[in-house]
């Protein structure tokens, strides 16, 4: 194929982004080339800029480009709790509803035995020390609802017995929104065994 | 929204690129952040690259690095075709099916009243230009089967008709492995109009 080989290699790394295919690529390096001036190449800056200045928060795991990120240097959001998310997709979704104020913990992903994470690759060592050395009265357990979610909550639930911290975790059920006809059999049932007096 | 504002750039920067909105963004934004030293800094690099080097072929508009792109400067594609394509990505179409020998000749889009892109804006008297100079003997017109690029296609063939060069456009009909139970009724209308004898 007659294409520049820097098109090529741009096209290849452009391909590699989760929702982009070979095909979507290449329509995207062709779109980045037209737009060179408003699109590629500040593209390119902020991809270098965020590249050089953005690393996890020492804290919490969160990213951050000072030592500590916002909430963690933030004083009114140490209210002695913890949310623990799987990760920063799941802390933006939390903050996006704007209910919770307390501080975070950013596993970093799931325990899995198939994919050989274990609970030194989660920062799980470090929440435990966290609950101690910031007087931490409850931990909620935002896990994904999913197998690997939920062994993990277990795992964490263990760990954390001892130190006699208060546990919770999301509520299941039925989303504000939801059709019961469209859901699954599992959420009904979690929602019927869940219900609240009226 | 507590995020970096560099976190913040580079989600809006990528979710204007085509196939992405501003959830899938985020997602590649995270992802980028994840895979830094093998995603996120090559990313940077390559669009700068990109950015500085690649510009449009003086001769036919592909995209290139050089004064004339590969096609063009190549003497064994100087066989008197020319394929007139509306932007690159259909050269690349095109050339990954590889059954055209010639040079071709990208428009830069089709014309639009409604966008006000006229012949001048097309690089059509390029192609005029080119067909005395380069001594063509036909021109394909390789448009797409839209109304804008079948005008374009009327308009160019208005303009080449006193040059005397061949012109021909691609065959319309049914696409190979296709099922006329799943074809619209104006492609299989053209199908039966320009059938040939077995």
């Amino acid at each position: 194929m007659s294409r520049p080989h820097e098109i090529d290699a741009l096209i290849d790394l452009m391909a590699r982004l989760p929702g982009l295919g070979p095909r979507s690529a290449r329509r995207a390096v062709l779109h980045l080339v037209r737009k060179r001036a408003v699109l590629l190449l500040p593209l390119a800056e902020t991809m270098r800029k965020v590249g050089e200045a953005v690393h996890d928060c020492a804290v919490c795991g969160n990213i951050t480009t000072a030592d500590t990120c916002e909430i963690c240097a933030d004083p009114a959001r140490s209210n002695g709790e913890i949310c623990v998310v799987e990760d920063v997709a799941d802390l933006w979704a939390m903050e996006r509803g704007g209910a919770f104020g307390g501080r975070y913990h950013v596993l970093g992903g799931t325990l899995s035995a198939l994919d050989s994470v274990g609970p030194e690759d989660l920062r799980i060592p470090d929440l435990v020390e966290r609950i101690g050395r910031e007087g931490i009265s409850e931990v909620i357990l935002a896990l994904n609802a999913t197998v690997d979610g939920q062994t993990t909550a277990h795992y964490i639930a263990e760990e954390l017995a001892e130190t006699g911290v208060r546990l919770s975790s999301l509520a299941q059920g039925v989303p504000i929104g939801g059709e019961l006809d469209y859901l699954d059999d599992g959420t009904i049932s979690a929602a019927l065994k869940a219900r609240r007096g009226l």
